[in-house]
Formats: C-alpha cells, sequence, structure tokens
C-alpha cells in the first residue's frame, strides 16, 4: 500500500492535453499540490502535458515508475493495465468509471482487470474512483482542484466514493491526512487499507465510508487488530434499504443485513456513525478528547437550562451524571445566601453572580473536577465574548489554567456562545478541549471518547468447546438439506440443548400412556412426512390437561386431517410436554460477509412488530451470550418483573453459547430457527426448530 | 404585551452607578443597542447614569412610563413594585433571581408580587429574567453586552432562560428579532407571548424554549390558533429526568409526563425539537424552505454515494423519493453510453462527465423537478468552489436560474461542499432554497418544511357526543373514590363500553347453570368486597373449558383462599365468558397541565417493556382515535398479520371515542385503566378496568 500513498514516480495515462478551467487535468492538480516525485504523462497527441515531457506509451517513460494513474476510457484501460506490467509497474489508480457501477460488459471488464492483477501481482485501486491524498506527501490523484491545507490532521479516510475526498472542510474535522477512494472496490479494499493505516505512524484516527464489502471475516479481523490502537469510525449508508428487505419471515427479521452490520463493527470494536455530521463530531471528540474512563460526566455550567440539556443529552449518549467530589458543595456554597443549592449540573450563575468573581470560582470548580475521582469528564457551558464590557469575564482562560495547573488528562468538553466563532483557535491551543457547535453534540463528543476508550480496552469472546456425538449428528443431517421439528430438536439435543420430554406413539392407547409417564400438561403433534407443516392439517393441540382432553385432542385431529384431506393416513403422533414460560427466539444465519451470526430476541406473536433482537458474530463466549440477553428490552420480564420468578438466565447463557459452537463444529448451517425456547424459572427448552444446510 | 416590547419610556430600578467592564449595567447595554425611548434611572446615591439623569425614587420621575425594569435584591422588589403602582406603571420586568428559583422564602415572595400583580393590574414578566428583546425598536433590558446585529430574520423566542436570547448565532438562524425570557414564569406566561406574536407581524416564526409549564389548555388553545398562521417550533427539556420519573405502574408506563407534552404538542400544531441543533435547523428550514405540500423528495445529485445517504435520511424524517418527471430518464440518456440508468436519487455525476456540461444538464434537471407534479420538494447535493480551474461549474447559477425561469415556490434543500462557507451569502439571495451543514441536515429540512406545512392545514379532533344513562353513573360512581373490576365495567357499560358476558352467582349449582347459559370457555373470579386483589387470594381461574373443569375451579379457588385466611367467607362468584383475542391497554389519565389524556396500547405482560402506547388530548374524533391506533408499533398484529383474522379495528375506535367523551362528561375522573380490552375479529371487550376519581 505504501506504493500507492507514497509514490516517487507516477505514468499518468489519460491525462488530457487541455489545461485549465474546466479540463479536469490530475497532472496539473498533481502539480499545484506540490508533488515532489516525478511525473510521466502519457498522450501520444502530446509531447508535453503542464510543462512535462510527454511520452506516446508507458514502455517509453525511461524508468519504471512507482504507480500508475489511469483515466481512459473503459475499454482501453485493460490494455493500458497490461503495458505497465509490462514495463514492471505493480500499482495502479483506474480512475475510469462504468465497470460493476455501470452494466454487464463493464463488469465483464472488470472481471478481466481484477484476473490480470491476480495473475501478476500488479495491486490495483479502483475502478470509478478518485484515488489517493496524501498530504504529507503533497500527493494527489484526483482531477479536482482544491489549495493545499495549511494543517491536515493525522485522520486517515477509507471511502468508497471520491465526494468525501474532496469535501474534508463540511465533512471532517477540516482536513483529511490521507485519504484513499476505494471505488468499486475490485482489488485493493477495507482490509489492505486498514492493514495500511494500522501500521502508519500519520494516522491516528480511521474513517471508513462503506457502501457494501467482501472478505468480510478478514475485515473484522484487521479491524479489531486496529481498534485496539486507534480508533475507527465508519459511515455505512444503505441503511433504510436494507430495512426494506428485511424479510417479514422470522429468520428475515431475526438477521436484517443492516443489524448484520452492526454486530460486526460492535464486535471490531468499530464506532458506526450515521450521519457526515456524527462522523465530523466523532472526529473532533476523539482528535481533542482522546479518551474517557468512564460514563460519569460532570457538568459545569454558566445557565441551569442549559445544564438540564446537558443531563438530557447524557441519557441519550450513555453518559452518567456523576456524584460531585466531596467537601465540593460547601464549598461554593461558603458565603453564599442559604438557597444557594448545589447539584450536578453544577449551576455557577448565581454563585459567580453573588459572589462577583466568576472566572476564579469557575476556574477553580473546574480544577477539583479534573482531579476528582469521582468524576470521568466534564462539560462546561459558558459564553465567550469579544465585548469590552465582559473582559472581566475569562472562563477559557480558566479553563486554560485548570488544564495547565492540574494537569489532567480528563477530557473536557464545551459548547460556548456569544462569541464562540472569534475564539476557535484559542480553544485548539489547549489540550483535551473539545469545542462543539451545541450541548447536544458536546455531550456527544465525550460519549465518542468514552466509546473508543472501551473499544480500546475490549477483550475477545472466549469461546467454549461442548462435548457432541459426532457420530449422532452426522446421521441426523441427512441429505434433503432441511431438518425440521423432532429430528432438528434431535440435532440439537447432540449439542446439549434440551427439548421437552416427548414419546412417539402410534395409537390412542399409546398416547395415553405416554400422556401418563410425561405428566399433564401437554401438547399432543401430528408426527410423519406427510404432515411437516402440521398446524396447517390442525395438527397441533396444546393445552391437554388431562386424558379426556388428550383422547378428544386425537379425535379432533384426526377429523381436521380427515376433512383436508380424505385419504391421508395418520402414523404416528407425538406426545410433549408442554413447556411453559416466556417465549425467546434464537438462530443462526450464515451472512455472505461475516458468516454466522447467532441471534436471539423476543419470540411469540410480537416477534415482527417489536424485533426486540440481539446479534452477535459468530464465536461468542459467556461475555457476549449475556450481553444478548441483557441488551434485549425484554430482559426485565426474564429477571421477573411483576413478582414472578426470574427465568434460568445461566441456561439461556449457555444455550446459546452452545449454538454458536454447533455453528462452528457445522459451517454448512445456513439458517436455523430455533422458535421458540420456552424459558421459565425450572428450564429452558427449545420447542420447535428448523434447520437449513447449504 | 404590546408595551414590554415597545415602551416608550423605561423606568430602570437598581441599575448600578458603575459602567463598563463587569459592571453588567443595563442601562449601558440598552443605550449601546440604540435605543431611542426615554429612560429614567432611579438610585439615590447617583445623580446621573450613563449621561442621563438618575432619580431617587420612581415617584419623582416627570411622567409614568411604560415599563419598569427592576433589578434591586428580592427584598426589596415588592416594594418597588407598590411604588411602579402608585405611579401609575402597568408593565415590569424583575430581573432579580432568588424566587420560586431558589427558595420557600423566595417563593413566598413570588407569591406576594403574583399577588399584587392580580389585584392591581400589573403585568410582570420574571422575575429571574433576562427581560425582553426587541431589535426593531432596538431595544433590550438585557444586562450582557452584544453589537447590534446588522440583519435579524422574523423569528421571535419565547424561553424561560436567559442564555437563549443572547446565543441566537449559535443557536438560532443568526438572530432573533423579538425575545422574552419569561423567567420564573409568575405572570406574563407563554399564553401572553405567544398571542402577542400570533398577531405580530414582525414575527414570522415562533420559537419556544420551555421547562414547565401553567394554564396547558391555554395554552393548547393559543398555540392551536397560531400554528394555523405560522409554525411555532418548541424545545422541551427535562426529557430525561420525566423518564426516570415514569412509574412502572400500568397508569405510570401508559401517561409518562414527556410523553404527554409529545401529545398536546401535536395536538396543537407544535413542532417539538429534540436538541438546539435540532431547532436551528428548523428555523433555517421554516424561513428559508417556508412550505412543502407533500412527502415526495426527488434527489438530485452530483455524488452518488451522497445520494443514498439521502435516501437513508428520508426514512428517518418521513419523507419518500419521488417518483421521476414523466419523460426525464429519457431526455438524460439521451445520447449517452446504454449503462447510463436515471433514478432517484438522480445522480447527474456520469451524465455530466461524458456530456461535458454539467452546469446545463444540472439546470435543466432542476427546472424540470421544479414544474413535476411528481415531486413536492428537490434535495440537491453539488460542490461549490472557487478555484479557477473549476469556473465552469456554476452548479449555484444553475440553481438560481431554475429559480427564477421556472417560478415554482417548491422547496430546494441543499448541501455542498469544498468551499460551502464562502457561498453562504449567495444562497441566501436564492429564493425558497435552504443551505445546510450536512446532507442528513438538508433532508431533515425538507421534513421539517412538509411538518409546518400540514400544521398548516390540519384540521381540529370532531368528537361525538354518545347516549349515556346519567342516573346510573351517578349511582355506580359511590363516594369512594375507586370503582374497580364489576363496578368499573358496569360503568363502561353505560358509555356503551361492552363488556363481556358474566352473571354473579353465589352457589356452585348455579355457577355451572350460568356457564350452560354463557357457554364456555370461562373464567371464573372471586367476588365480593372482600376479595378486591383477587389475584392475590388465588381467585381467579382462566381457561375453563367444560363443567368439569368449573367444578374443579371452584373448589380449587376455594382451597386457596381457605389457605390464606381460614375465617374468610366466599358469598359471590362471577362467572364470566372468556374473551379471546388481542390484549389491548386503553386508559385515561388527568395530567395537571392539560387535563384528560387517553392513551391506548399494548396490553399484557409487555406492556412495561415496549411501552407501545399512543396518546392523545382529550376530546379526539374518529381521526384521532384512527391514528392512535395506527401509529402503533402492534397495529399490523391488528390487522392480521401471520395470516389471522383482523381485529374489528371500527369497534376499537369507537370504544376511544367513547372513553373521551366520558372523560369529558365525568371531569372528575383522575385515573382510569381498561386493562385489557380484548379485541378479537368477533368482538371488542373491556375484560377488567379500574377507575379513580378525584
Amino acid at each position: 500500500m505504501r506504493l500507492f500513498f507514497e509514490p516517487e514516480s507516477v505514468v499518468v495515462i489519460g491525462a488530457p492535453r487541455k489545461t485549465g478551467p474546466g479540463a479536469l487535468n490530475n497532472i496539473e492538480m498533481m502539480l499545484r499540490y506540490g508533488y515532489k516525485g516525478r511525473v510521466y504523462p502519457i498522450n501520444p497527441n502530446a509531447d508535453a502535458i503542464c510543462g512535462i515531457k510527454a511520452f506516446p506509451s508507458v514502455s517509453e517513460v525511461p524508468e519504471t515508475p512507482d504507480l500508475a494513474v489511469i483515466s481512459v476510457g473503459r475499454d482501453r484501460v485493460l490494455p493500458m493495465l497490461r503495458q505497465c506490467v509490462d514495463k514492471g509497474i505493480r500499482r495502479a489508480v483506474v480512475i475510469t468509471q462504468g465497470f460493476s457501477d455501470a452494466d454487464s460488459i463493464g463488469a465483464e471488464l472488470q472481471r478481466q482487470i481484477v484476473e490480470l492483477a491476480h495473475a501478476t501481482g500488479m495491486r490495483i485501486v479502483g475502478p470509478n474512483t478518485m484515488g489517493v491524498i496524501n498530504h504529507y506527501k503533497h500527493f494527489t490523484t484526483a482531477f479536482v482542484d482544491r489549495p493545499f491545507p495549511e494543517k491536515f490532521p493525522p485522520v486517515s479516510l477509507i471511502a468508497q466514493t471520491g465526494f468525501i475526498q474532496v469535501a474534508p472542510r463540511e465533512i471532517a474535522y477540516g482536513e483529511w491526512g490521507k485519504a484513499i477512494d476505494t471505488g468499486n472496490t475490485s482489488d485493493v479494499d477495507f482490509v489492505d487499507a486498514l492493514n495500511y493505516f494500522n501500521d502508519d505512524p500519520e494516522t491516528r484516527i480511521i474513517c471508513i465510508h462503506m457502501e457494501g464489502m467482501n472478505r468480510g471475516r478478514e475485515f473484522l479481523k484487521a479491524a479489531a487488530a486496529t481498534t485496539l490502537k486507534k480508533p475507527v469510525l465508519a459511515i455505512k449508508t444503505g441503511r433504510s434499504r436494507a430495512g426494506a428487505r428485511a424479510a417479514l419471515s422470522h429468520s428475515g427479521s431475526l438477521v436484517g443485513e443492516d443489524d448484520v452490520f452492526n454486530a460486526a463493527f460492535r464486535r471490531a470494536g468499530i464506532i458506526r456513525v450515521k450521519t457526515l455530521l456524527e462522523l465530523r463530531d466523532s472526529i473532533h471528540a476523539l482528535l481533542r478528547l482522546e479518551e474517557m474512563k468512564g460514563p460519569r460526566m460532570c457538568v459545569l455550567t454558566v445557565t441551569g437550562a442549559g445544564g438540564i440539556m446537558c443531563a438530557d443529552a447524557a441519557e441519550d449518549y450513555g453518559l452518567e451524571l456523576s456524584s460531585l467530589p466531596k467537601g465540593l458543595p460547601e464549598k461554593l456554597k461558603q458565603g453564599m445566601p442559604d438557597w444557594i443549592h448545589v447539584g450536578n449540573p453544577i449551576d455557577i450563575w448565581p454563585i459567580g453572580m453573588i459572589g462577583g468573581n466568576y472566572t476564579r470560582v469557575f476556574g477553580e470548580t473546574l480544577k477539583d473536577l479534573l482531579v476528582a475521582d469521582e468524576v470521568d469528564g466534564v462539560m462546561c457551558i459558558f459564553p465567550v465574548s469579544v465585548s469590552a464590557l465582559h473582559q472581566d469575564l475569562n472562563l477559557l482562560q480558566a479553563v486554560e489554567e485548570a488544564r495547565q495547573q492540574t494537569g489532567s488528562r480528563k477530557p473536557i468538553s464545551a459548547w460556548t456562545y456569544m462569541d464562540s466563532d472569534l475564539f476557535r483557535d484559542k480553544f485548539e491551543s489547549i489540550e483535551r478541549v473539545g469545542n462543539f457547535d451545541s450541548i447536544d453534540q458536546a455531550v456527544q463528543g465525550l460519549g465518542f471518547a468514552l466509546r473508543a476508550t472501551r473499544n480500546r480496552e475490549r477483550r475477545a469472546p472466549e469461546p467454549k468447546v461442548f462435548p457432541y456425538d459426532a457420530e449422532k449428528v452426522r446421521s441426523l443431517m441427512g441429505t434433503d438439506g432441511v431438518l425440521a421439528g423432532e429430528k432438528a430438536l434431535e440435532l440439537l439435543a447432540c449439542f446439549g440443548i434440551p427439548a421437552p420430554e416427548s414419546r412417539l406413539v402410534s395409537s390412542a392407547v399409546e398416547a395415553v400412556a405416554a400422556g401418563k409417564e410425561i405428566g399433564y400438561p401437554l401438547v399432543l403433534k401430528l408426527a410423519g412426512p406427510a404432515f411437516l407443516h402440521k398446524s396447517e392439517w390442525g395438527g397441533v393441540v396444546p393445552g391437554i390437561r388431562n386424558r379426556r382432553d388428550l383422547e378428544k385432542a386425537l379425535r379432533d385431529v384426526e377429523k381436521s386431517v380427515r376433512r383436508k384431506d380424505s385419504r391421508a393416513r395418520i402414523d404416528s403422533w407425538l406426545v410433549q410436554e408442554q413447556a411453559e414460560g416466556k417465549e425467546i427466539l434464537m438462530g443462526l444465519k450464515l451472512d455472505p460477509q461475516f458468516g454466522h451470526v447467532i441471534a436471539c430476541g423476543l419470540g411469540g406473536i410480537y416477534t415482527e412488530v417489536f424485533r426486540d433482537v440481539s446479534r452477535e458474530i459468530v464465536p461468542i463466549g459467556r461475555g457476549e451470550a449475556e450481553w444478548m440477553l441483557k441488551s434485549l428490552r425484554m430482559y426485565p420480564l426474564l429477571q421477573g418483573a411483576r413478582g414472578e420468578r426470574p427465568v434460568d438466565i445461566e441456561v439461556l447463557i449457555d444455550i446459546l453459547q452452545r449454538l454458536s459452537f454447533m455453528a462452528t463444529v457445522l459451517p454448512g448451517i445456513r439458517e436455523m430457527d430455533i422458535n421458540p425456547v420456552m424459558a421459565s424459572a425450572e428450564k429452558c427448552v427449545a420447542v420447535d426448530a428448523r434447520i437449513i444446510f447449504e
């Protein structure tokens, strides 16, 4: 990747002769950017471009350049790449569009390009790309003119589009340090770019714009390693379309595509942002605040009303209002009237007004907060004014002094008003202070710092290995690719996942005997391959409480079957313990990008409407299984709200781990739904299941 | 109110002698603002303040000023107000803090002030306020120095804090035209201010910052009238605390305080914003875009990736992607390669690149969209650059020409990049174009315009009147303030709300006879005043399917009661039809601000965890009742998802209207829960209820 970002020589194929307005000449842009490497324009119709000697073909260039930049018509890209390979060039940026972004002809051309790359070891960025920017080397392949920035923070971008690259003023925190547009991402992809930026000392924060992805597992691996060192932010677009695609079938609703990305990003420690605005705020937060060691925020504000807004925002962004440092309330109330009360948010307004020394009391309090064990980060609201009448009010200076005098590294997030625009540079000069455009964005900033810190400190899952009867598993899996009902439950049982007690019987007499053995209440089910969709045959009768009920149920089902098909014959019945408790759905799904995803959530009739489902990438350990349950909105019901006994959550955690293990042992599982697991205080059993193999 | 905003003369009581840095002298600020009215400082220790002759007391002022501005210590406020009353002054702004914002002494002082106001007709803003700003008259009562703004849009602010008033650069769209800080809102309140701004030709948009409120019903009336003329935006803070307060009892979860504000604002046509950032964006949207007649947005973009982001955001903000104008795709594809495809979002990038005339094709397409019947508003993404190399790219000018040449009033929302900061003024000069900081904010802007338009066009509810037996209602209500179980159901029945068929019986023999009459399945319930909490006595047995079950249930309950209390005697039983279907919760709650609130939502064990509840302010008509059901997440289940028959939604709509009517007839209802209404295709019945009267 280094040659893409730091080439010492570049051959530019297809640069127009024309320069100036409207020419979109990328050699011109490269030179304006101050690129110091050697540039070789290829153009058979020009002697020179931008004053640089042009060559009729690549073969005539007097050295082997590090990089080729290609923007000829799509039909000529492959021949040009071949010429580059022949010349010994090993890196190319293909700017040309009209490949897999366009039609089947373009897709075929792209396939051939990739084939060439794989055969020859040539690495290709694009096609359909703006290419690469590296401000550290004054290098750009873009055909768009931007002034070379005065300063650029160590933020690197990986995008599948060009516009984010040229819009850092509006999207990033001023600038990107380095950027790559992978375009159609035919060869060089997120994994390559991530690995490069992971090792790159000039990159402190990585931003990803993603529309789609391949090599999901490798991506997760690369990202998981990277996020232990530096934060990775991602905006994954297509949220809404994914929502529309989500089928209303169980599996569909369990694992919508977009939710899988959430699970994957969480696993890899990537912070997903929803909008470009959030991207900008998160970059600012991570550059300026760096870290926040816990969720406890103290608010120091010159307006009580603003303090309330901070409290609202705290809840939105996963923060808590900290308790106050010991002794601080007493200190603040000293010499004040009785009615002054001090809480968090600390409203310093009346204290400053009465005491007549705002700057001092604000600064002293901030110092106390910065060194207090009770506080992980501080949120400040105060006015900044250039008015001569407010020169005594030097709150920003108080912030600076508090930072310097305490030596604390705790984050300070701030929102200021009145003349905030005029104080931006001053803010910049104070370490670990974030200066945001609104109260909510400032609180959110602390939230981002906390998330990045937690991602750096997170630990990999520790999946358990379980014993299982491999022989029996093989015999059960059969050949038709689908296991449903009892067969599916048997397979689950091989992995230690309990099913309700049941007996397969072939007569009413046997059924009654089985009922006596198992104990009521019972469910009676039609069995046998002829009745795959039992309910459609009226073949499931729950809530059987005694022998009479059972006998009636047997008659009813027979009648129902005969009504549907007078020739149908019932060979066997299943008499099953009626499991009681909360209905929980569990499942696995093979995602094309990320492999097996495990899901768990609310079962029963409300599954689709509330979509209360948590997901993790397989494999999971105990911690992830526990999180999957705890993050459900229905979790309080599992804990026994309304005075009920709590369900056996340990067993649910165990079942989830066993499912994860099962997926690693049986990689051919395409889809599995256990619907439901019935969970009570006494037991948790899989009542029905369906498994589809590849 | 006019005298507060446009006083021709002001007496300032308690202005300090000191001026300049740190003095916070509001006379100084008033003069710096260019106020042209007559100003009378009251200060017994000064001859003049800011060069204006001072008077030792109000009585010596040579005229009766329109307004008094008071900032003396809290103990001296009341005497000063009395002097003002004696002088004939009828308006006062009390800046002093330390009243109901502080302690019980302050609260008592404030009560006395209000008493004086009510007794004398004096109107008071505050206490604890920054007061009033009116840029049209160069008038301010604030003790904070701000430069008089060059321009100020017709946006007026009503706030319960001062900081929003002095932070318009950071919060508003540049400035407020007029602003009032009602402070502790002891006398002049939201209703007064709203009514003033409603009639005020200098106000086009009203923004409200609200922490609490009184006169809720009057507020709703004033706001409902105002929003038919001009948009009202509100930020109501304390969202999170309200969340925390929400009890886990049914009524608590039904009607959390914050949700009542949502219902009230919706009823009044007020647009609630969550954050100050949203406030700024909504002001910008309503000033610039004015109206959007429907949800159909067409996206015209120079970046496909940005187009996808617009599609994501459309879903977030209640917009749809429009179909394309007839003939437009064909027009755009003319002379283009086959692989160009045109959809919404319209990605103009490849067409512009290939055709070589971006500006023309962009402008022509925009014109088509502006005049197309299929499109209600346009979202544009394009670069703006000052680079000499991109002078051929004049997309902003194309926007201007499209606006001028079509004469269309459709909103255009835009996000631009590269040099966006340098084009703000140019944007301002084009009518009905919004220029936002990010893609999502721009799409959100169209959403705000749509909401304001719909609020202007909305219609008042048309509540129905139902017949009822007033005599019977009176006899049922009794004296103890609580009606539960059968009594409550009887009361509901008086208003035509159906209950399950049931019989009160006093023996097993009678019970069996009743069972035969009603038909199985049945529920058996303990009856009689001794067993108010039936379930605690084990006194409710559902799912009785035959006589034997019934007899067993009678025995079981007797045993259970005797176990709890050997002396307890069972006098009577209730044999009740077992209603089946979906469990729906309905209820009423008397809100201290807004009166009766009606709620409906998911019943059963999931009520608390999913909080799927809709609320409306009473009275409601058919439209509101229908909305209450349709806005529930569980609504698809009522419609009959999973192949079930739909429940009788018309009956549910009818019941909600009857409950609303009941609340208007019985204003003493403090709380009512019907839990649940069982709703099926055949019938919807109230199965259990509890009513608490004031």
